[in-house]
């Protein structure tokens, strides 16, 4: 099993279970698209922020964000470590407390903060700031040198997370690797491992020397199967030993599930879905079977030791979130929240990263107080909510469900954004599946973006609207979140290359296309204004000069 | 070409270009539900009111509201005629003005009203008086006797449409009536034929003869085509020509631009993406040759004459709806919006029911200030939007970018969404696009029905989740909008029956199953509280009791 602190020999990873598989290029996706690195020197480094541009056929260009990691890398090998220099000096200088929090606090400006500045187009002393008041979190385990660090906090732009991992009746590493690649092309933020099945370390290991985005986990899910699967096996020793482990490895964030108290548990009793987080399930069997508090939640001062050794961001879990409508905004779910404010506060006090996890299955009128009582519970550490579903009845379309949750959280200030494929309930998404999740929360996140006013967040609309009316198919195309499947509809009804300069498109046909009438509309109203000038003001050019 | 006072001959049919095309049956669509009719004695006659009961596996059963239409029939025949006799004893006592608001007005409740008040579980009077108050419309023309009545009003449970018909490069008769049959399968309350392509009259000939559920076109379409495609050829006296033509047929209800004043289109000219509706910019062509005031404007109260005497409901068309984010709410779109108002006013003079069209792309905090000012401007008539779209940036996922947005106004009080498919600004639809639009609305209408607090919304969602909880697979498919579709995704990974019934799915495996540990933490649940209660109260049974 391979580690941040071992490179991979060739003899070892072919003798593992990894083999490499084929995804579309990062070309084949992203026609017209160059993957750029901006060069910025800082301390005695110079960080290579990445950026996508997009050329248009007009001589213009659009520069993205850009989640898609160094390509062309064989995955038995992994891919560059462009953090390794940066984690050298910090070990060199025997720092104790490895917590961008902890850096933050003592007014220093690493190089993650400067990376994300420049990602975001922010200034670093902002950065700096926004993470010394617990309001931002970059999730960066100091054994994750492959990473190019995210920010994650509400006043950035809204990150979304794409869960794969296999299940005891699913998948292999390859294709877990492979999904893990899948969800970056196309957008994810950060990654979340959620294995339960075999290999569950190996499968981390190859997930985490491939990633250069944050990889989060469950560690409990791993302590559970090194107890033989039973709850009540589970203690604190199992548990604080699984997450040097998997902290050695490289993930960034762990889900720990601490505000799962006793006094909740009956809570649940009349639920209409009882209690649907998996670690949330396994804590609660776990305290009624010893009669006594969550270990997680006593024991929480000797986790955050290890989470500050490494830079580990808490992602306190929401083990009570609602699994149905009818469920939503109870007592267990906010009498959670409240404890996971608590929590926050001890972190805080360890130069702990946090963020809080959020539900799950919300009508839309209840959405609002989630973030309202998040905010104010947990002193705006990031909101990081799995969607909202906003109705329960459409199994196998729920990336649609969650999505139009998750776009109003986003806009209300929810900082990332767990995606749900269509597979949500019914089984584990295959690698289109982690597409239409990955498209769909990049949506969403780009509509709250939009909604709350994120500066410079439009200018990628404008960019496409204005290819749209100027009928540049090829740019609306290349500037589509999907430039495949764009034009692959186009095409579906008019393949022909002229089509792709033509003013209409199938849908209206051509005398029928309102863009190119348009045209002709704002010729002769050129014309017109002439005329009307001359006559000393038309009707609707004094109108005009009202509004 | 068949209109509804003729019955189609086989001859005729046979002659015609439709040929009838396969699409999978009720049956294959709904496993396990049963198409039901409520027999209603109501004046003269007996109405049979449509539904669905999903029939469950633990023998309780949930009916829903049924769009479907008559099954089994040969579409060269078309379906039957339900509204037959209603319509006869109308014309039999001279009746002149056919409006569902006329008789609503005066006190009269038409088998209509008793009809969608059955259909949505409200008094026949509290429908009556929505109509009479111009806030919910039954499109009903009384020669479309094949028709379901569907009220539209915000009071009630909210309506998609979806939108068909050809185009110059595409589509033939055929197509589009499978399209309509298809859309309404999976859940249209409405479809609009907006063909401009070849053989308009008889493609909505067709569609009409097939369909329950109301029609509705932009007849500015076909009136253009008459004067052989130049806006600046179009008169009133065409257009009422076309109108009276389309009301023969049975049309329910027409778009009309009337609101695109001269004033407001120079208003357009620094827009991003101008103007972006069809009807909208014939209408700014044909008052910019002119340079004389829009003649769907200056000859309204003609236009509502042809509406009264057949009962078409006037959908006022936003003709300056905003094309892109960043001409939302702009002036333009709010000017023609208090236009519309103001012709609201003069339609109601003459009893003739309306709707309100609205935009279009719209970013989610710009939102509701468009349904308030429908609201106030328009007194509450019926608000009837497209999407909205919330970002420009997903062409070929434009359902979902609307979806989010049709949601919320769907949650604000809209009575009616357009639908919008994947291949909005790409191409025209096929059917399997019409069916990924139709339940994305399903789901945003449905949301928006529980977020506003519609009586009895959430039955669903409940009833489905119970269903997850206790593990009826086939209950929980059978429940799905689209059970096919839950079905395939859990047979994808777990094809057996054994798994139909196992307490666990492919996501999670046996053990790492939330709900199934749910089921024992609430065993050991009822254990624990005996053993405290013996003790006089345990900690969290006390707490309990705070709560």
């Amino acid at each position: 099993m391979p580690d941040s602190s071992q490179p991979l020999s060739r003899h070892q990873a072919e003798d593992g279970i990894l083999e490499p598989r084929q995804i579309p290029t990062f070309e084949e996706c992203f026609p017209s698209s160059e993957k750029k690195l901006l060069e910025v020197p800082f301390a005695e480094s110079t960080l290579k922020v990445p950026f996508r541009r997009i050329h248009l056929s007009n001589g213009e260009h659009l520069d993205v964000y850009d989640t898609t990691g160094p390509q062309g890398h064989d995955p038995r090998i992994g891919i560059p470590k462009p953090r390794h220099d940066w984690i050298q000096r910090r070990l060199a200088r025997g720092d104790k407390n490895f917590s961008q929090m902890h850096y933050a606090r003592r007014g220093l400006i690493t190089e993650e903060m400067a990376f994300v500045a420049v990602r975001e187009g922010r200034s670093a002393d902002f950065v700096r700031a926004e993470i010394a008041a617990g309001r931002a979190v970059i999730p960066a385990n100091r054994c994750h040198p492959e990473l190019e660090p995210v920010i994650i906090g509400r006043n950035f732009r809204t990150k979304i997370n794409a869960n794969i991992g296999n299940s005891a009746t699913h998948s292999s590493i390859s294709e877990e690797v492979e999904k893990l690649q899948w969800s970056i092309m196309w957008g994810a933020d950060t990654v979340m491992d959620l294995s339960t099945g075999h290999n569950i370390e190996e499968t981390r290991s190859w997930i985490l020397r491939n990633s250069p985005v944050p990889i989060g986990t469950v560690p409990i899910y791993q302590a559970l199967e090194k107890v033989g699967g039973d709850p009540a096996a589970l203690n604190l020793e199992v548990f604080l030993q699984t997450l040097r482990e998997q902290a050695k490895q490289g993930v960034d964030y762990f889900t720990i599930h601490a505000g799962v108290l006793m006094r909740y548990i009956p809570l649940t009793a009349e639920r209409l879905t009882g209690i649907v987080s998996r670690g949330g399930s396994i804590m609660a069997a776990w305290c009624l079977a010893h009669h006594q508090e969550n270990f997680l939640y006593t024991g929480f001062s000797q986790i955050c030791e290890v989470m500050k050794e490494y830079d580990i961001t808490f992602s306190l879990g929401d083990g009570l979130r609602p699994g149905c409508l009818a469920d939503a905004n109870d007592e267990a779910q906010f009498g959670e929240l409240r404890t996971l404010g608590e929590l926050t506060k001890i972190a805080w006090d360890h130069d702990v990263q946090v963020m809080i996890e959020g539900p799950g299955h919300v009508p839309m009128h209840l959405i609002r107080e989630n973030m309202e009582l998040e905010l104010r519970e947990c002193m705006e550490a990031p909101f990081y909510t799995l969607g909202p579903l906003v109705t329960d009845i459409a199994p196998g379309y729920d990336h649609i469900t969650s999505g139009i949750g998750a776009a109003q959280i986003g806009w209300y200030g929810t900082a990332m954004l767990c995606y749900v494929t269509p597979k949500e309930h019914l089984g584990l998404p295959n690698r289109d599946d982690v597409k239409q999740g990955v498209i769909t929360y990049r949506i969403a996140a780009h509509a709250g973006d939009i909604a709350k006013g994120l500066p410079g967040a439009r200018d990628w609309d404008d960019a496409l609207s204005k290819a749209r009316f100027e009928f540049r198919w090829e740019d609306q195309f290349n500037l589509a979140l999907d430039p495949v499947t764009a034009r692959a509809y186009h095409d579906e009804t008019l393949p022909s290359e002229p089509a792709k300069t033509a003013h209409f498109c199938s849908m209206c046909g051509p005398k029928f296309c309102s863009m190119r009438i348009t045209e002709d509309v704002r010729k002769a109203m050129a014309d017109k204004s002439i005329e009307f000038m001359d006559q000393g003001g038309s009707v609707y050019l004094e109108k005009r000069v009202e509004v």
